[in-house]
């Protein structure tokens, strides 16, 4: 028996990530493979490294792409700032939040949870409570765009209680990267981590990560070595430095020639019209899914325009719908995590996928979806809000 | 300033790895990307598993591909099977069991080093008296190829003592993996891990990896929880295994897109096909290298045919040399790594490198270059060493 070729769906990928890749990223990442101690690819990673200190908004130093996803990311933030014993004090209103915990404990680390309810932020006051009471904190770790809930987590009043309580910033940014605001030097983050394949619209398998000189001090002066080989930073910064240039494990090549187009494409753009996309599309959708029933869950002031995530009225079979919507229409949207599950769908507009033209097709499916369940009567009103939005934006 | 785009230069591969990929294993690379939980991909990750079995040679249930490089499955490997305290058996003969014993103390396990000169196996009676003096020890880990010296290790011994001993036998398979046999069942290895990028002539960034039903027993059985949330196992298990499908972290699709192209290569050659063209394709060119005055450094019958590591004499710049190699004749192959820098030369015919092709344009290279530097004569003589191997091997 011999195995086929494997020729993928067509598919418009509006779900909580992967976004649509761009087509110069596959045809870059699809270049022949040169050695990861090729001088011409240390050049490459160095395009690699400044690109993405302009996407982070950041002068550190250390911004590389991690060999893993973003979940290789968030273990690499807590594993290489937290010794055993050491207290980090995580912001937890969704399935990431509750990540950081878990990655925390296992790593010997005590993670002390401030909770909100999930798609409302976290309280600053809340955070400074805590610290008054807490004994000394070594990190705070807060997720900037909630993946599970599309909540917007604001950063700058939690950064100046980390400084005064001289408390590291650990921020996850994997799906806010690209999409709105990181500005790690400006909001004063210390470590931040993102991934490849949410609005830097990259395939999955690598994770942007920065550290400043801060943190970076603080890493070298462990007392205790990172419990993971592979993702210690002070091991993995020898390849990543020029003049050192010390192997540490075989860079994923073609996944770095991909990010390195994908960041080409963000300089391209720009951020600020990158960010003003994001946003315009996200408000044209939200415009339209109103006429729907599909009000936003997250707050108001408090939403993702990446990740727009809605709740669903009981009376609709969400998981019935989305199956047709990628069945018929060849659109993947996202269901709900944990607690959400069943209750909610999570709709990507990241990167690639940020367009009108995704925004206005997923709508007049939903609205064709919409009148054959006989959840909706009149046609063309889902559509008809959304291209008002456009109209107005682009007069 | 804009970034420009990135054009890599023309090379042969024959170091280390990676090793070329197959053109067809580019474009899968290059296919539009699909969500991670869209029923076409989980059938798609059915065929890699599938797949990767009949490469392993295993029957194994859990046979997957970990989202990281080959020392992401070390590290895979340790984390899982070892907890605090326990004990495992490591066989130093080079780098890569070097690092085994640092990936088993950084997740507390306690090291017992057997060592033996770089360049010859381990003893299997050297495993026996340490275990007769040893307390219990949880597991034997083994590097079958050992890339920083071309060192086969043979293993079915050792995997007998590993039985009468009740440990396991994790082996390290990244540079042998489809370019001689690994005979994962047949051995009796309970955990093996490999590399894309070596003879299976894939991108870097995927560790194939597998685990026996015993080994996964004793995993389950695990008093504590394995220090990576990353590579925990139980978890990554959820979401490979038919039926559940649990969300952990979003799979490197296009990488697995490429994997599965590759495995299908190594399908259509057939294993005992391949295995015979890495020994020829190796044997002619150590053939051709002796003439040369670059006599192998692993011991005969110990050599391993994809990773060719020749000692080079004092009286040759050796990294000149290779830095002539790559620039003038875009050939790369590698160095020597930790005491055998600057004393050997590693020369990689992994899966698609390994050609007579490859071997007759290397050696002629190197006869100019050596020509060039006054240490030989007559040219011809290594190609028409290698030559002949040929004509004896296809007459």
């Amino acid at each position: 028996m011999v195995t086929r070729e494997f020729i993928p769906p067509r598919r418009l990928l509006l779900g909580p990530g992967p976004s649509q890749v761009h087509p110069r990223v596959l045809r870059a990442m699809s270049a022949p493979v040169i050695g990861h101690l090729d001088p011409a690819f240390l050049a490459m990673m160095n395009d690699v490294q400044s690109l993405l200190r302009n996407t982070f908004q950041t002068g550190n130093r250390f911004t590389i792409a991690i060999s893993g996803t973003g979940s290789a990311g968030m273990e690499a933030a807590i594993v290489n700032a937290v010794e055993p014993g050491e207290t980090v004090l995580v912001g937890v209103n969704g399935i990431f939040g509750t990540r950081l915990v878990e990655v925390t404990e296992r790593c010997g680390g005590k993670a002390i949870r401030l909770e909100a309810p999930w798609g409302s932020a976290i309280d600053p006051q809340a955070v400074e409570q805590v610290l008054r009471r807490s004994g000394p904190v070594k990190a705070i770790a807060m997720v900037q765009a909630e993946t599970s809930t599309g909540c917007w987590q604001p950063l700058e009043a939690i950064a100046q209680l980390a400084k005064q309580h001289d408390a590291l910033l650990i921020v996850d940014a994997v799906t806010s990267l690209g999409g709105i605001p990181v500005d790690v030097d400006a909001a004063g983050i210390d470590i931040c981590y993102s991934a490849t394949q949410k609005c830097l619209s990259c395939p999955p398998g690598l994770a942007p990560f920065t550290i400043s000189e801060r943190a970076l001090a603080a890493v070298t002066r462990r007392r205790t070595r990172c419990q993971s080989w592979y993702l210690d930073m002070k091991l993995v910064a020898e390849y990543w430095t020029e003049g050192t240039r010390t192997y540490h494990h075989t860079a994923p090549i073609s996944m770095l020639y991909a990010l390195r187009e994908a960041l080409r494409l963000v300089e391209e753009e720009g951020l600020p019209a990158r960010f003003a996309r994001h946003h315009l599309n996200s408000n044209a959708l939200l415009t339209g899914l109103l006429e729907l029933g599909l009000p936003p869950l997250a707050q108001p002031g408090q939403r993702l325009p990446m990740l727009n995530c809605v709740t669903v009225p009981d009376v609709i079979p969400e998981a019935e719908v989305r199956a047709r919507l990628l069945n018929r229409y060849g659109i993947e949207i996202g269901g709900g995590l944990g607690p959400l599950k069943g209750k909610v769908w999570r709709i990507g507009l990241m990167g690639e996928s940020s367009t009108e033209a995704h925004v206005l097709r997923l709508l007049n499916a939903l609205e064709e979806l919409f009148i054959e369940g006989g959840w909706l009567t009149t046609p063309g009103l889902a559509v008809g809000a959304a291209s008002r939005i456009y109209s107005r934006a682009n007069p």
